[in-house]
């Protein structure tokens, strides 16, 4: 029962995915006697966090009364300092609700169990976590942001079974299909930052925005390249422009992330080419990779493959992966795994 | 029900699993008031049928009087004709048994249906198919054998995720892990001949020979190359040698399948490197290709990938594939595909 409960405040959460960065995706459900009293979720930075955001809603519904020895899922543990907003835990307990249901703590261990204290010496009980992993995993660009100063990296890739992303020449559209690019969209919804490379550019002349996805939220563009270089692509000519990135080492990679960070950038997609890849592999500033696979073998010597860069000596190079997930998107298939380095 | 005796039947015919080329693999099982009365299966070429084998088995355990209203569950449709043994259907009759519950039937449709219509005329119920899917699949080498005279062949691959299958230098011991390599050495077992090309034979110096599996069942061994060459290397010193392929395109490829199909080989393994499975590819030989796909990005530009081979001009040059099975194989995923030509 748990579980379904705070299933629908997840789903509540990710109604505003893409909007609430810096802030994390929080949702709420408020509940009395197994029946749903108000629904609530964070919007965007400075509007109210969810719990507010369901006690609100209880109360515009004229459900003031119900709130009294309800109990609240939330997917976060609610706050308890004056940030943007007043602290939920006021909230909560001027409500009169007598139970809150929490999906995971903060990761950040000076904040962690701070607002259940508060909560608890106010009479109000705290029973969780609940779909701990999935509440962590909503939230995993902030966490990675608040924690580091530095966004999370997400590498996607789509490539062929053989491990190919374009011809020779460069022809790269489109090796997967319209189900996997569309699910591109959402998670470039998701990030504030979006990275390819100079030649992936020059080649595709991507616009680098959010199509297919109601409410879009384009991301900052970033160009790697050694060399700036001008020229009448999309991404260019795109509100907000495009900016280049000349990292290549670590302490590079890393100067550059943190520059991110002090921005309010807590994510970073990295869209290719195998350049690119490999670069942010190296550095190891890659939390998490996403590669679609096309059921489709292109074969080619000299076809692009997903990760190139410097040839390794050894296969000891190779940098191991965590598979967190494989699912299928359309025909093709989705890895998503995390760099063990 | 039916599919628990039928999937005891499946597992008796792999208990011969690489000893019946070119037979086909045959489970059966005996069953009266739900008990087993006697188990049987295909042993090798000239020795009983499943069926003959769980008969004799029955009646050696003093149970000939159970087969009388008994049903057997047999994976194939039963013989009808003289080969090397007396057809199977005569034996059914004659034990008594009164229902025939069958997986599949022969693909040939010369074939199909005889032995049910002679075990029908006797009086013997028959039903079926059961569990037809996994029946025919355990059959796909004799299937293609016995249609095309051709060997049923399969690409295998053990790759990164981003479909590198060695350094530049070719170094590629070991990509997957020991339950992959273990499951590579249980396909090899099944397979009547095995394919290296030369530039694999040269840097990796493969036994290709069955390691790890009870009472092996050695391949014929074949090295792809344009020019034979000689060496001390372990596959031309194993007993039985190895014989050079210079099969380029389709045409040369369908000339050797039919020599091997004559010579009752009856499926063909391909374990790389990238330019044979190119070739065999382009040829349209490859019936299925298993892929063990290993947790890890190796990257580098001069890596070698696991299908190499001209670089084709456009991505429509792609081959699709139809994804059959995707399952773990210790650390590693190993993809099960059939191309579509």
């Amino acid at each position: 029962m748990h579980e379904k409960w705070m299933q629908r405040a997840i789903d509540n959460a990710l109604k505003a995915w893409g909007h609430t960065s810096p802030n994390p995706h929080v949702g709420a459900v408020i509940v009395k006697d197994d029946q749903v009293i108000a629904d609530g979720w964070h919007k965007k930075a400075g509007t109210h966090h969810a719990e507010k955001d369901a006690i609100t809603n209880a109360r515009e519904a004229g459900k003031a009364d119900d709130l009294v020895g309800a109990t609240i899922y939330v997917t976060l543990e609610p706050c308890c300092t004056y940030g943007r907003t007043e602290p939920c835990t006021e909230w909560i307990i001027e409500s009169g609700i007598s139970k809150v249901i929490y999906g995971c703590t903060d990761t950040n261990p000076e904040h962690a169990g701070r607002g259940f204290n508060y909560l608890l010496q106010a009479g109000v009980q705290v029973e969780g976590p609940i779909l701990e992993e999935k509440c962590l995993w909503i939230n995993r660009f902030f966490f990675k942001w608040i924690n580091d100063n530095k966004p999370y990296v997400i590498l996607k890739m789509a490539q062929t079974l053989d491990g190919k992303i374009a011809t020779e020449s460069g022809q790269s559209q489109w090796i997967t299909g319209p189900e996997a690019r569309h699910q591109v969209q959402q998670l470039r919804q998701g990030c504030d930052a979006i990275m390819v490379g100079g030649e992936t550019l020059r080649q595709d002349n991507p616009s680098l925005n959010v199509r297919e996805i109601d409410h879009p939220r384009h991301p900052q563009r970033f160009i790697w390249s050694r060399k700036e270089f001008t020229g009448d692509y999309k991404a260019f000519t795109q509100a907000g422009g495009a900016t280049f990135c000349h990292a290549q080492n670590k302490s590079e990679w890393q100067d550059f992330l943190t520059q991110l960070g002090t921005n309010e950038v807590s994510s970073l997609l990295l869209e290719g080419g195998g350049w690119l890849a490999s670069s942010a592999l190296k550095a190891q500033i890659v939390d998490e990779i996403q590669f679609f696979v096309a059921p489709k073998i292109l074969g080619g010597e000299a076809s692009r493959t997903s990760v190139s860069g410097l040839n390794p000596l050894s296969l000891n190079e190779a940098i191991d992966l965590e598979f967190l997930e494989t699912k299928t998107c359309g025909k093709d298939l989705l890895f998503i795994a995390r760099p063990i380095y």
